[in-house]
């Protein structure tokens, strides 16, 4: 009678095995993804299969009832204790008697994919650096003398195929009560990643631990630190959060940051020890929402740009302040999270930064890649993330350009003369009538428009405060399709335009958005000065994206993806009325939405995701704005506001693109307002 | 015309190589230990080499005074600015243009031998962990933008051939004001060990560092902490210092520490801040003995029994304390020396703890085995290293065992009637004549003898205030040869030993070695209790060396090694005369002096030295005593006092062994005193 044939689904792998094998040893036999972290011992249930009896046809064989060994005294003691749901069998106890056909649930995977809510539907595979492992140690003997680690890595070495590992001193001081504790059956977390690095023990409970443990993703910005709680076994957000960043006090945007530096020796001291501060709260904040340990939070990634990367790591970020813009450090970086005073996760947790790409181009712009991945394109992508300062990438499968552009704080409201940022009360959306002149709007808070009878009573709580980024982006581009504004960007007259909501200021005019002066609230206007802000910001923009398309050569692109706060808030419609970004069709520019948070939590959730953005960094071709004669160029010439008229009058409402979001959480809603003030 | 001939001295290593090559070039090609810094760059001299002219039939060639190329501007620079000696020039300039030899004096090897001032004549290769790299840097380019820290190591990688780099978020602070500071010229330590851990930066310096970097020797004992503070590029002590443990508030001996932390909870880290507390002092105080810079110390290599290691470390001893005595760690350990808050070196500083045998035989022990090499020797060999507790190994190039022996403190003066530790004014010699059975001592901090006339005037300062460790021991073996004590311990009466100095006490009589009582000063007696605490520490000693000698099947060895401060000041023959040791010939008993501090010696300068004991403490026998019956035996048995007589008649003075030291610097005579209660 020959071996026995098993067919795995859903891989389709096949093959014999000596009669009475188990399953789990079958599925190992012959590559089969098939998960097990108690090592055979009937504990974990994660080599749970699902056995299927009768014929197969599409695989040629019939199975019979006696195909696999008996239920087990171990699964039944499972089954009670912890229920087995039906049709399943213990992978490790199952013994194979004959041909069988075995489906490996999903859940049961390692490598599980897990699928990314997005059109391009792109999946990623759990691979995260730190993971359980269940090991039974040998006891001490007084005549063969070995130390508890040594004993440990010994088993390691037997049950997992470990070769070596290292234990830091906090931990090394926790493993003689633990492995007592657990009568010499422990389950430890291991950290082993892409770089060759010994694997780290990074912690150990007693006995076999059930528990899985969690990695924060960090997105650390000038104006905002939001944090993704991540569960590293189904890569499920299970908490996000964001607060502001403490260094606010030193100076709101990068510039400033770096100038109180200058200004003050040991500043770049005082601004470490604000923004790790910050980073432990946040880890904090997540923690307590989603009602952890914090002990078991055991990796961070943390993606920023160059001169909060710099400062985060204790660096003096004066160097980035002016030519060559020398980064001390530009690659991929792994640490103990202690190193950075990280004190809210595990004491031994690892941190990881992502590469940087140039000295304007920081880890958040690499994580925009990651998550993006414009070296896999087959069309040529232009992908941009707007903050402070604006990331550009552009590039397909053969290229990948990428640059920064100064666009300074205008498209988040600051250097608006009613600016604010983007809080409840905000005006967020404007649309102003192209016969009226009227305006109507919506602000943060509220989902009613101004011209609803309900909503002077809606906004009662917040009242209407001043007008966020997107609000004011999107009243330049409506008064210039209803004509208030020429191309050059001059405000008109009223006899000019017609309306006296265009009325004088100075030796210019202002446009009145909303006017509660009468009973002594505000008055929100757009003013000549704030559309000159816009014009610069959108100038730069756009001159950077023109710059890298110079350099590839090309006029056009084929697709363009927004990625950060403008991509979740900004109208695009708006956006390429401006002139902010190159025109495109409409259907062909999609938002990322968070792309530097999922690149992030990509990084954290995979070892083989930060090697390839490692790889995908070093090839990425830097182009420096500051240098380039023709960026001065593209600069002046994208000073006009291009669009007259509605680029898109077949779309009668404010385009809600899908947002993209890799794990099935409900994250990206709740955080999204809170996130937009993300600062890359 | 051929390649010209290049013949090395004193390697005799010879090749030829192209015409114009640099000596230095040909060195390497031709695999000579020529050092340099630089890399070629005429700065700093290490390369230095002596060309002869003329025949030298010995190698079968003439020199013709044209052979190399002409002094040239950078020799005459350095000539001018540090001067260069006769005859001598530097390696990277000079230029082989015909046959030549050429000498390369022993401070130009890389690998230098140092050769140990011993009996055995062990040499010692400096090949230490960390060593200085001269690098040129590349500047910064905006257009390919990389890292300070990525370009550093590229220097690395192409000048020095270092493969890859990792540095501190401390060293990298200071990475870019130093590169800009040198002018892209700076000089890094680098620590390289044999462990396959990549290079870690440690510390770098603007411009070409002149100056040694040290590296500093602790041997931690659980009554004194002495450190030796040690050039890495010579191997030579700078300087030498010991202090008490601080941890001696909470318990003499180990087992009361261990004790403690079983009674306090917390304890343990207690004693974990006493000890570090103790390592930082030590530190400071050799380098402000050196006038040094506490930067410039980037490692340091600890030795010490099981329970100070699992303290140092801050790993709770308490199972150290019963069977099995499992370490918590056995293998050898790296970590950065602020794992162990110590600060009082440089903050990137490496900190290397030396393996533990067993756990009762700890990192002291293997010290001990790196500095008498016992698995090389022709002969068996018996080393003994006493202190509280005693280490013995014994063995020869086929085998080596190991045990520990718990002898007590009586051998350091505790416990002990009279007893006191080792400092000015304790009777440390004895002499008792067989026929009036009057006794002569010296004191510590004193020259003569008592029965020299001026004797109480130059102990007038001290006084006589007890008597230490190797006083007793003496006084015990004397009384025995003076027939005032017989073979079981037991002190005669007036009457049976003729003496009115064996004097009535409670039951059994006391031998009065000082009476000043009636002057208001001490009076120093041997009672009956002293005796029996020499006699158990003894034939535990005894004990632990016959098991090992049972185990190989011996009943006697060749020779015998005493290490510690029973190698230091406990006299050989008086050891004999108690049984403490087993019979040999006094001329193949050696002091290895202060062994576990050369070990550690050893250790801080040579990788190889690491990469050594770490092999050879894997391959020694462990025997525990404490679950041994025989041993038990061994002890009972021994208890007697075997020699009624002088063994060695012929030797009327005390012998003075040897002392074994492994480098030119004077620290062994300067801390002998001190470091005699080293404890084990």
């Amino acid at each position: 009678m020959s071996d026995p044939l098993v067919i795995f689904t859903p891989s389709g792998k096949r093959g014999r095995v000596a009669r009475g094998t188990s399953v789990l040893a079958a599925a190992r036999q012959l590559g089969v993804d098939l998960d097990s972290v108690c090592g055979e011992r009937g504990i974990c249930s994660k080599c749970q299969v699902a056995p299927g009896y009768g014929s197969f046809s599409k695989h040629g064989v019939t199975v019979a009832a006696d195909a696999l060994s008996d239920w087990n005294s171990v699964e039944q003691r499972y089954d009670e204790k912890r229920g087995l749901a039906e049709g399943r069998r213990l992978g490790c106890q199952a013994r194979i008697h004959g041909d069988v056909v075995i489906d490996v649930p999903p859940e049961s995977q390692v490598h599980r994919q897990v699928v990314r809510k997005a059109a391009s539907a792109r999946q990623m595979v759990m691979d995260p650096a730190t993971r359980l492992y269940f090991v039974e140690v040998a006891e001490p003997d007084m005549h063969e003398p070995s130390g508890d680690l040594e004993r440990l890595a010994e088993a390691l070495r037997h049950q997992w195929d470990v070769p070596k590992i290292e234990a830091t001193l906090p931990v090394l001081r926790k493993l003689q009560p633990t492995l007592r504790e657990g009568k010499w059956q422990v389950t430890v977390a291991l950290h082993r990643d892409h770089t060759g690095q010994t694997p780290q023990l990074i912690d150990l409970w007693p006995g076999f631990r059930e528990a899985p443990l969690y990695g924060v993703a960090i997105d650390l910005g000038s104006t905002t630190i939001a944090a993704h709680l991540t569960d590293l076994r189904t890569g499920e957000v299970m908490a996000s959060t964001g607060i502001m960043n403490p260094q606010i006090r030193y100076g709101e945007d990068l510039m400033s940051r770096v100038s109180y530096v200058m200004m003050n020796p040991g500043g770049d001291l005082e601004m470490t020890r604000a923004v790790r501060m910050g980073l432990n709260s946040v880890i904090d904040a997540v923690a307590q929402d989603a009602q952890l340990d914090r002990r078991d939070i055991v990796e961070a990634v943390i993606v920023c740009n160059p001169v909060m990367h710099h400062l985060v790591l204790g660096i003096d970020p004066t160097e980035l302040g002016q030519a060559p813009f020398a980064l001390a450090v530009s690659d991929a970086l792994g640490m103990e999270a202690q190193d950075l005073d990280l004190t809210a996760l595990n004491p031994a947790a690892r941190a990881y930064f992502l590469p940087c790409i140039a000295g304007h181009v920081g880890a958040d712009a690499a994580a925009v890649a990651l998550s993006e991945s414009p070296e896999t394109s087959d069309d040529l992508v232009l992908i941009v993330d707007v903050g402070t300062n604006a990331e550009i990438l552009l590039g397909d499968k053969r290229r990948v350009l990428a640059c920064s552009s100064p666009t300074g704080p205008a498209f988040e409201g600051a250097q608006i003369s009613s600016g604010q940022r983007a809080a409840p009360g905000a005006i967020e959306r404007v649309q102003i009538d192209p016969e009226t002149k009227a305006p109507r709007f919506r602000v943060i808070g509220c989902d009613l428009w101004s011209d609803s009878p309900d909503f002077a009573q809606a906004v009662a709580a917040t009242g209407i405060t001043g007008i966020c980024g997107s609000g004011i982006i999107e009243a330049v581009a409506e008064m210039r399709m209803a004509g208030l504004v020429d191309p050059s960007g001059l405000i008109g007259s009223p006899a000019q335009t017609g309306t006296a909501r265009c009325e004088p200021a100075g030796r210019t005019h202002s446009y009145v958005l909303h006017d509660a002066s009468a009973t002594g609230g505000p008055k929100i206007t757009v003013t000549q000065g704030d559309i000159r802000a816009i014009q610069l910001a959108k100038s730069a923009l756009y001159a950077g994206a023109r710059l890298l398309m110079d350099a590839l050569g090309v006029n056009k692109v084929d697709r363009i993806v927004l990625a950060g706060a403008f991509g979740a808030h900004i109208s695009p419609k708006h956006a390429m009325v401006l002139g902010m970004i190159p025109d495109a069709r409409l259907d062909r520019v999609t938002s990322a939405g968070n792309a530097a948070g999922t690149g992030a939590r990509l990084a954290l959730c995979s070892i083989a995701a930060r090697a390839g953005i490692e790889a995908t960094v070093r090839r990425i071709h830097k182009v420096e704005t500051a240098i380039e004669p023709r960026f001065q160029e593209h600069f002046v010439a994208a000073n006009a506001l291009p669009h007259a008229s509605d680029p898109f009058p077949e779309l009668s409402q404010i385009v809600t693109l899908p947002k993209v979001s890799f794990n099935t959480g409900g994250a990206e809603g709740d955080t999204g307002r809170r996130r937009r003030r993300r600062v890359s």
